[in-house]
């Protein structure tokens, strides 16, 4: 997997956060993973199908964050990660990779995107399952880190 | 979602289990989710997409069970959640859909694998994000339980 796969999720993930929840995140050099994993307290994932090719995308957060974008987005400040939560991860997770599903198709990559879950518990990891390339791509902020993974199968 | 689209879901696992590590789950009477949530130490996820409609599917199993499926599996014993054990959950989920592919694709309705994703983490939960319906479906076995979840979208 090359570099023109990862930065329509990078850019797409930095216009989904700064729009809809005025935050700026700062990512951090991508990583073609090897030991390490994604570890979030939540973490929206979902599957991705092509006529070339199949993968897999997610992004995990710090609950500190989650409840940051929480209360940017939506106003509301839960204590911790409950359903509405949840849900605007699944969102976020939806918008991100439909962003970068509009940037690939426009350059003749063409994939369709399955429905998205979301995961909650406590530095929980993740881990894709595939033989192709996976991309990890931390992001910092003040409020925590968010982590990416994008992996699309040989 | 019609049971239709269940029941081969819930035969391929019994098979791969009973069939890759002599194992019998008892399956429970499942339920259209509404606030029920599954809940697991390690969980496969994997999204579907067909030409009429798109889901998802996961598999959450206690750690206990985990390591009973890995020891009859592979012979090992592992103490832990390990690489190994996210592997074989990963296998799991892969060969769990792609038999309810098989049966299902008989019966007219066809749809593609994304790649399987793994979580680990002490009692995590899974939320599939979907307006369509989810049908939660635990079974249980002398060394934990196991839960399914399917979901299509409208």
């Amino acid at each position: 997997m090359e570099a023109k796969f990862v930065n329509p999720f990078l850019s797409s993930l930095l216009n989904v956060l700064s729009t809809m929840a005025q935050l700026e995140l700062k990512p951090q050099a991508p990583r073609l993973k090897k030991d390490e994993v994604a570890r979030g307290d939540v973490s929206g994932v979902i599957g991705m199908i092509g006529p070339m090719t199949k993968g897999s995308f997610s992004i995990s957060f710090d609950k500190s964050l989650a409840l940051e974008v929480m209360h940017r987005m939506l106003g509301e400040r839960p204590k911790d990660i409950n359903d509405d939560v949840t849900d605007m991860i699944g969102e976020i997770t939806n918008m991100v990779t439909g962003g970068a599903k509009r940037i690939l198709a426009d350059q003749g990559y063409e994939f369709n995107m399955a429905t998205p879950i979301v995961v909650s518990g406590p530095s929980h990891t993740i881990q894709h399952k595939t033989d192709g390339a996976k991309i990890l791509m931390p992001f910092t902020s003040e409020y925590g880190i968010a982590t990416i993974e994008i992996c699309f199968a040989k």
